[in-house]
């Protein structure tokens, strides 16, 4: 039987991916709802494609626009009360969250009060709100799978193994472009330096969060909630080639890694498909072309973000969104050349040594903490 | 419950090491029965620390001589008959088979015979008799894991997943102490160099195997026959820090490693307690202090003995027994200064050349096949 799924997100990077994986296997999938911020052109270019049941814009008005062009053979839904409708929409098996920000944590809440399956990209949803998420998830008894490649390699190291018997994680990192500099050689670097990823090709946030290794950080505490992990138990090394996706080392000493191209494509795929894996258009992976595998200690005196991350995992509560929101305000403002990119690390620490933590938060206390936090980031950029 | 174990092959190298696991969970393991080739004193060392219920030596002599110091409170089995009761033995529940050689195939087929859970360090029991053994473990329904460290690698990679979707089985090799040096580089080495091996610390015959890459030509063999696993499915790769310990590639182009140290209690203790993993003294693996991972293609122009073992396994049947058969006494002529290291490869090519292949072969054809080898070889190197 085809599964039947929901992409929030559908024009932008992973949401893209998502729908090669389904023109590549048209009968495993079938698209029954996509939503895009404001890309309009875009989305309707997709309707026309796979002919989904619904779609949402965020943007009101394009939405409006959107509904003119369709004649109503299709529900239009608009806003982020049209997103959550989205995320629950009834004939939907599976909802791939691949909605930036955090305005993608009340989809996910309500795709899993729905009962969906839930392939997850959107970060906010684990980082910023772990703590309220990860007990509905069991309530609900859904599944929640990542896409982010590190936890899906984690979730494939894990496949027939017991948690119990893990001893550490160890999430691998590129090191980003500023890999081996100290914190002298980051004053004055630029933008266009910061977004020049050495591996993997992004959006401009996420990029930024390669290279300052908040990225490292947020996924430190997304792999603390995902498999119920104390976080000194996750390891981080810097691994420059990006092959070794992650790996899990168990009690008697063994290791198991995922290893293969930049293509995030598999991972995607896996979280819709596992614990079956179906074929996808990759070529084998050439060893000897890759030549060498290299491993080093990060820097976290001069990359300050990842060393911010594990403190908030290790804290728990309101931090963690503390955390998130406010590296959203710093990056949002070095990326409009607003401060400089050491800037970022400076000013989240700044509002983190004043935040009061509430360690079982609900998601009032952490909707609150965000707003919070975003203002305190931007009184500190202004001051 | 405890489980109970035979270890023939208890005074080598996999059989100390697998009391030494033994040691370590003294409520997990009993051991049952122990069985060694003439090892007199450790033997009886083990027997009094072990209180084993039988004990065997092959050599009969050396066994009349147990008999007498033990005074009847054990059995003392001799000979290979002996080896089979000890292989059978009704109160074990497993039997880990570390035999060296060719008289290791029937212990296991008895052990099968016997409905015992096999653990498999004996190399000859599916390089030479697979096409035998195989059947006899889906009869029985019996369950066969392997120690050496690539195949339990690879059985570490397919837990929880489906053989079919696998799309190849990549077995790593150290490359051995020549690597990287030309055929010519390979005229007179001396028995020294060849038994100076770079990673693993093992017996003679097993490091010189390591050094003709024999080894990878049989580890092709035994992973064919193990995941049922066609010939042209399996590469080899060389990964000369053996860390990787092997891996597996699937349809949707993920691959799994396991990785860790060189330590073969790892493989030993996971072919004991499988799929359960229980704790071993080893030291979580280092990959800052580790550096780098390197890969190379394998140079089978040079090492003609991984080319042979390829051909061999491609074509299956009793030229796999015969490949074996004649390395066994080609590598013994060696270590006798009988034959200098490259005429290892010449003298099983020449004798491969002459074999008329049977491909589904019985045991019997298994056995004539092996003694034809050996006369064969034999003759070539006395010619």
């Amino acid at each position: 039987m085809s599964q039947r799924i929901s992409i929030l997100g559908s024009t932008g990077s992973i949401g893209t991916q998502t729908l090669n994986i389904v023109d590549q296997h048209p009968k495993e999938f079938i698209v029954k709802v996509l939503t895009a911020n404001g890309s309009l052109d875009v989305i309707h270019e997709q309707m026309k494609k796979y002919k989904p049941e619904a779609v949402c814009l965020v943007d009101e008005d394009k939405a409006d626009e959107l509904a003119k062009k369709t004649k109503g053979n299709v529900h239009v839904l608009s806003g982020y009360k049209g997103l959550d409708e989205a995320a629950r929409w009834e004939t939907v098996d599976t909802v791939v969250q691949a909605v930036v920000g955090n305005v993608g944590m009340k989809p996910t809440i309500e795709a899993i009060k729905a009962g969906k399956k839930i392939a997850l990209a959107n970060k906010e949803t684990l980082v910023s709100a772990g703590a309220v998420v990860m007990p509905l998830i069991k309530k609900y008894g859904v599944e929640l799978t990542p896409i982010d490649s590190e936890h899906s390699a984690i979730f494939q190291c894990l496949k027939g193994e017991n948690v119990k018997e893990v001893s550490r994680v160890i999430i691998t990192c590129s090191g980003g472009p500023f890999r081996g500099r100290g914190i002298r050689d980051l004053e004055g670097v630029t933008k266009e330096q910061a977004l020049n990823h050495p591996t993997w090709k992004m959006g401009g946030k996420i990029t930024i969060d390669s290279a300052t290794l908040m990225n490292k950080g947020f996924e430190v505490n997304e792999a603390m909630w995902l498999y119920n992990m104390p976080a000194s138990k996750i390891d981080v090394v810097v691994h420059p080639q990006s092959i070794i996706h992650s790996m899990v080392e168990f009690v008697d000493g063994s290791i198991m890694a995922q290893v293969g191209h930049h293509d995030m494509r598999i991972p995607i795929q896996y979280a819709l498909t596992h614990p079956k894996r179906i074929k996808l258009d990759v070529q084998p992976f050439d060893f000897v072309k890759a030549k060498q595998f290299t491993f080093e200690k990060p820097d976290m005196d001069t990359f300050e973000c990842l060393k911010m991350g594990i403190e908030a995992a290790r804290q728990k509560g309101t931090v963690c969104c503390v955390l998130n929101a406010s590296n959203d305000t710093a990056v949002e403002a070095f990326l409009h050349n607003k401060i400089e990119f050491l800037d970022i690390q400076r000013t989240i620490r700044a509002v983190m040594g004043k935040h009061k933590n509430i360690k079982h938060p609900t998601l009032k206390d952490v909707l609150d903490a965000d707003k919070w936090a975003r203002k305190e980031t931007i009184k500190i950029i202004n001051a």
